[in-house]
């Protein structure tokens, strides 16, 4: 361990706990966090409180929220008869980025993986499930991860949502853009294949 | 802005301010904090506010300090007639890190950096030249980084210690170990010319 002061020692300990964090990126950052203005390092410590204590899930869809509702599941301007179901609000955020969607979401807040004992109890697909009738919903499209554990959601909750009658979708699944087909794993291009569509 | 609660916008930006976070880092480690477990979020928030309320800078060599004088000064163990001058705690860090140092530090909180309008009166110099003769110094070793600024600096503290009549060494510049001299520029290969070393 560094020759530093123990409130440091600390910081550095928590600082190296997060994703990607390295000891030498925690203790720069901790040296940054000793010289910036004091304001800014107690507010760095007040948002990290907050958003534990302010934040939650979204009553309706699982969204981080700081109220009830979320700011789309209030949002009267989204089509309230589309839902997009994910796996996380980093999902969520990703695909709102696009500005490309204007329906709502459901956050499963996990994937089935069984594995790691996680089962269909443990994510939010009963919720989803009576979300359909409650709600009116008239598509649901499966936008979990292309994963083995992503994959096998999807197809669980299709079968769940298959009595509802409700039309549900997949993203497609595909080359990405500006990727080199040369240089794309087979599995990618057999669904990128069978995903072809018509020229118009 | 991504679409999210004000407070993980709040903490988002926060962490943007970091040195290296850029924005999808931030996202990154904003959706870990809300993730982990709320004691060790907590923790993190109260190490940074630890960090600015109980450290400080040591009474006599300005290091980093959790009380009035440093783990370093008050080492009885640490060779006293030596002080190592060095611009940040960050470089007193990684100098200790040899564990082949045994006498004390300067830390001298910047350098002479006239084109942002540091003089050497906003530095721990008069400190360090009150210090040779209140400590008796024997050596003074200037390790301020190997820079236009760092050399300036180290130049002006010689000059005025130089009627302390104190040893006054400069750490050795040259090629660093596991260079390959093919591909070090040529400041650094005439330094290690300038400074070589019969060997015995």
């Amino acid at each position: 361990m560094v020759n530093c002061p123990q409130p440091m020692q600390t910081l550095i300990q928590c600082l190296s706990g997060l994703p990607g964090i390295g000891e030498k990126t925690a203790i720069r950052l901790a040296l940054f966090i000793m010289n910036q203005p004091e304001v800014d390092a107690m507010q760095l410590a007040r948002s990290i409180i907050d958003v534990r204590e302010k934040v939650s899930l979204c009553r309706k869809c699982f969204n981080f929220s700081d109220s009830d509702l979320c700011s789309i599941c209030s949002n009267t301007k989204r089509d309230p008869g589309v839902l997009c179901v994910v796996e996380s609000p980093g999902d969520l955020m990703a695909i709102e980025k696009t500005s490309h969607y204007r329906g709502r979401y459901h956050v499963l807040q996990g994937v089935i993986a069984p594995l790691e004992g996680i089962g269909p109890d443990q994510l939010k697909i009963r919720e989803l499930v009576q979300r359909i009738d409650i709600d009116q919903i008239k598509e649901v499209i499966l936008a979990t991860n292309p994963t083995v554990n992503g994959n096998a959601t999807a197809l669980y909750i299709s079968q769940q949502l298959l009595v509802s009658g409700v039309k549900i979708t997949r993203i497609a699944q595909g080359v990405p853009s500006g990727g080199d087909i040369e240089y794309i794993d087979e599995v990618t291009l057999r669904n990128a294949l069978d995903g072809r569509r018509e020229m118009k």
